[in-house]
């Protein structure tokens, strides 16, 4: 006799409209149903959790109130929208998230009708749904528009320009703050605090105000009795004026796990009919799976883990990560420097600055979500002295490019980017892969573009960029672990803008950017055994170049292949005009670029995304090959 | 008998520090021969007018009452820095402001100690203001730091995201807010109208609250007696609910040109020693010139001009300006195509879309200075099918890069960038060159990035992007003229991906990206007097890559050279980048990439910037010569 399902009611949904078959009284037992097989899925996948536990009851609301797809819901970031997958015809899916084919772990337009918009980095919901709300209206439609922004997202400068824009424009849209007070790391900010002071009821609202806001926002409700109307009143509406300055209206805040305060709030929302409406959801992240809700982390991203007792698989280490490495050099160094201070924008642990913080909170500054400011902050640091530390993803360091070129590098002030996850990331897919950055980097005047080869070159960088005060100086560094080489106790400062021979060759040169080095090594010593003698240089720096050692690189060998984890415009291209500018290329060099493929790359393990580009050893040994062409082949006879 | 001073007072003072040695009583007359010594210089030279007239008294009454320059003191964007420079030893110089080796247009720490942070772009004041703050309390000093800030920009999210962070640090700064409900554009956003609420005393403050903070802020200014402390607490404590959830104190809003009014609150806000003050002033653009008064832009930007009239030099239009043949072509094509919306960033007339607007109201979007909103938005309408056009200058949307990689490229999403001010500028100098904008681009999956070579190309490819829907496409045109060429009354679709040869020739190639089309087919006219027979070919796109075109230029000659006015990483490396994947370099080709020298150009007339860069005529001819080298001097011979 076969098992009872755990999930009856939701073995019966394969898509919002099911779900919206139900009566209301079922939606509890649904919601629940779905909190299990959330936990059930992630437990053998790994994936993001905590935030998805905590919308839970918000998803099963949202869909059951509002008619989606045709309405449109928006999730910002997506890490949150498990539940939403689960519910939206990908129930069984979820068992392949964040895996090579499998789902995304984030919203994407091409997995689902259901996802109207992707969004990889937080904060731009508002600004597309505002989008959305413009062009319905522009065709006369009647569907609705839902953001849902969490509370940290909001800390960035883009939900504020959206908010500003929506407020006024007038626009129906319908926001939700989902508000659970932690993003990934601890809250940080004046709206953060601000949000707090409306949840706990401090902020001062008028009886007046209040009493309009309930009877334009919700007359239906009204009419179910003045006595629930007080409490809704006295409990529900105690703030809010920043928002409706802004042209809002602002309802809440709700208890976004209580499903018999969310369904009427949001009919009432979606029958109002009006401008931008702000619906303030409080809820708790890792919400009904005790292991999460304990966790300081609240299961934010997790590996596979047991369901009963919550224990994580460990990743086998065998050498340090990147992150930690740089974490423990920045401290060493600023333990006897006292300039140094380290900035971060809401990655403390991401980016292992809560080791900085540790050891000197004063010096360390998490600005929340807010990359703008992060970068623009730490010139204003250095405009005065201070050895200013920005430690700041490759893909959100987009975020801050305008103010990288201009409030640093047109002032040459010496602000130091760490740049972590450069290169691809794995499960978090296109949106997180650290691609971009040195391609828009290098061509900054005066920008000192660094990547170590491994975990004891990224220590001596760290003490260079310490050392270097002349200007911007920046070092990538990829996720993931060292290569296991010994690591010194302290850095030694590099000679700006030289590179090294690692391998001497005559026939083949390879020149790497970064960690691919390992594996060009690798692909020389397979080389040399086919009878093509192998040069291997690592290169360190982009900018400046080390002309002399290209030259070298160019001048004694067939062939040059220019190896980097990065897209083109970057290191590889760079060397390339350097080639061309001084006429190395004009008696004919085999030189091939060998970097990412011009395409976003889709989630899968590191190893397999460097494969497929062809990073790999063996795509550098086939490079090379190809470039050699007849001459490999005789070789290979030979 | 020479002539009195018109300025008696103003000719006293070479720095703060004279201006501080003269009673207050002086300061009114004072400020008055600084506003007649403004103009006068203006008119000589042209350039920013409006905002300095607005901040006449402000900025002596800054300098007046902070110990400038050891008080900080941050002007955003410094367009209003005119009178802050006369006042801080550059009087003389200003007679060459934003003339080649003059004085920049805006703040810049290189030109004087006065000036701590250098802006361009808007918006930044209050994050640098805050990392400098912070600094001083690193150091334990005691030091004032004073970011003033225009209402415009308070539009940006960046200034949000630094207040954010200011209000939960509890930091020492002042931010003066400079409200002359006037950016560039009229004002948009429900800040701006938030703003105006403020001023007009309709937001609602409690009486008590209004208390507490004269008697926190204002202890001083309360002694001189309860009924001016009466006064100001009903005329200038209206509001600021918004900044005070922030974590600021506000005070305001004060009537920025009475000098009464500015120096007491001034002392009191530098003396209150504690958290963070926003100071609401309230000014008027272009005040005490009536000519500029009067005038829609309150003389925002101006050519020379009669101090007397006010009339402003006339530049000799031979063709139309590539602006006004973009938006006039968007009209046209907006004509038959409901389908088109126009975004622009708080800049209707400098992108044209001013015409846009005109046309069709209801498709016209202006969202403030919100360059990363914007791009969002535009994929938001996208997504709904709609066909945005985003109008931002170059510079600007470095400010957006993130979301053109993740909710534009990624998604591919059909939005439009019409990139307006892509290469030299001329007087507004470094900042605002449109050096980058190919360079981050190109590297994007999916985009297509094209460059008209003149103004009936625009047309052509405004529309190809009508037309184009599988994806982002870009097109970037320079500021200025057109070269005069006919112009069609529609444009046509062009092939994607296909350049056209111009002229042909047999011994140098000459591949352009861009307007340097035309001085690139008179250096090919020099070349060919020379004996050395020319090819030119208009690439007219840089990604996707005309890959046969650029394969026969590089077979069938023995130089290429790649021109295009834009930083390494662009269009000519990604040639290269091509080239060298392709084997096309294995022969040798003496390939020259001629683009933009490695350095932020200072301001100088945009010819001039082009000389110099070795981008006109003559720089082209030599780059050809130099790639020749013995060939050449044989053929010159000949």
């Amino acid at each position: 006799m076969s098992q009872p399902s755990k999930t009856p009611l939701l073995d019966q949904i394969s898509s919002p409209a099911d779900l919206r078959r139900f009566p209301p009284k079922d939606l509890r037992q649904i919601a629940d149903e779905l909190r299990t097989d959330l936990v059930d899925a992630v437990s053998t996948t790994g994936g993001h959790l905590g935030a998805g536990l905590g919308v839970v009851e918000l998803t099963v609301a949202l869909h059951y109130v509002f008619d989606t797809p045709e309405d449109r819901l928006i999730w910002d970031v997506g890490h949150q929208a498990y539940p939403h997958k689960i519910l939206t015809g990908r129930r069984a899916a979820m068992r392949t998230v964040r895996q090579e084919n499998g789902l995304s772990g984030f919203a994407k337009r091409t997995e689902s009708e259901y996802d109207p918009f992707g969004a990889g980095h937080s904060s731009t919901s508002i600004s597309a749904g505002l989008g959305m709300a413009v062009a319905r209206d522009l065709d006369r439609g009647t569907r609705n528009v839902v953001a849902v922004i969490g509370d940290g997202a909001m800390s960035a400068g883009m939900a504020y320009e959206a908010m500003n824009n929506a407020g006024a424009l007038d626009a129906r849209l319908v926001v939700i703050l989902n508000d659970n007070d932690m993003s990934i790391a601890p809250p940080t900010g004046a709206m953060s605090a601000y949000l707090a002071r409306l949840v706990s009821g401090k902020a001062y609202r008028s009886l007046r105000d209040r009493a309009k806001t309930v009877s334009k926002l919700l007359p239906e409700f009204m009419r179910e009795g003045a006595r629930k109307t007080e409490e809704f009143t006295r409990g529900f509406f105690t703030g809010g004026t920043m928002f409706e300055e802004l042209g809002f209206y602002y309802v809440g805040p709700i208890d976004g796990h209580d499903l018999d305060h969310l369904l009427p709030v949001l009919k009432n929302v979606r029958d109002a009919k009006q401008g931008p409406i702000l619906v303030h959801v409080v809820t708790k992240k890792g919400k009904g799976y005790a292991p999460a809700e304990n966790s300081a982390d609240k299961y934010h991203g997790v590996s596979t883990f047991d369901v009963i007792t919550g224990a994580q698989a460990k990743a086998k280490n065998t050498a340090p990560s990147y992150t930690s490495v740089f974490a423990k050099s920045l401290v060493r160094e600023a333990e006897s420097d006292d300039k140094i201070v380290a900035i971060n924008a809401a990655m403390p642990n991401g980016t292992g600055l809560d080791l900085f913080g540790e050891a000197f909170p004063k010096r360390t500054f998490d600005v929340g979500i807010a990359e703008q400011h992060a970068v623009t902050f730490a010139a204003g640091l250095a405009a005065e002295g201070y050895k200013p530390f920005v430690a700041i993803y490759s893909t959100f360091l987009q975020r801050a490019y305008d103010q990288i070129v201009h409030d640093v590098a047109i002032q040459h002030l010496p602000v130091r980017f760490a740049i972590d996850r450069a290169g691809f990331v794995g499960a978090d897919g296109a949106t997180h892969a650290g691609s971009f950055d040195t391609s828009f980097l290098v061509p900054l005047p005066g920008m000192v573009v660094m990547a170590p080869s491994d975990e004891a070159e990224l220590r001596h960088m760290v003490a260079t960029a310490v050392a270097y005060d002349e200007g911007p100086i920046s070092f990538r560094y990829p996720r993931g672990n060292g290569v296991g080489v010994e690591l010194p106790d302290r850095g030694t400062v590099l000679d700006i803008g030289k590179g090294r021979i690692v391998k001497q060759g005559t026939k083949v040169a390879i020149l790497s950017f970064g960690t691919r080095l390992a594996d060009s090594l690798a692909a020389a010593e397979e080389l040399d055994t086919f009878g093509l003698s192998t040069t291997v240089a690592d290169a360190r720096f982009a900018k400046p170049l080390d002309a002399d050692l290209v030259s070298r690189l160019a001048r004694e060998h067939e062939v040059l292949l220019l190896v980097e984890e990065g897209a083109s415009g970057g290191f590889a291209h760079h060397v390339l005009g350097h080639l061309a500018a001084n006429g190395l290329l004009d008696e004919g060099l085999k030189v091939r670029p060998v970097l990412m493929p011009d395409r976003f790359a889709e989630h899968a393990a590191p190893d397999v995304m460097i494969a497929k580009a062809g990073l790999d050893k063996a795509g550098i040994v086939e490079a090379a090959m190809k470039a050699l062409g007849a001459s490999a082949r005789q070789a290979l006879k030979a």
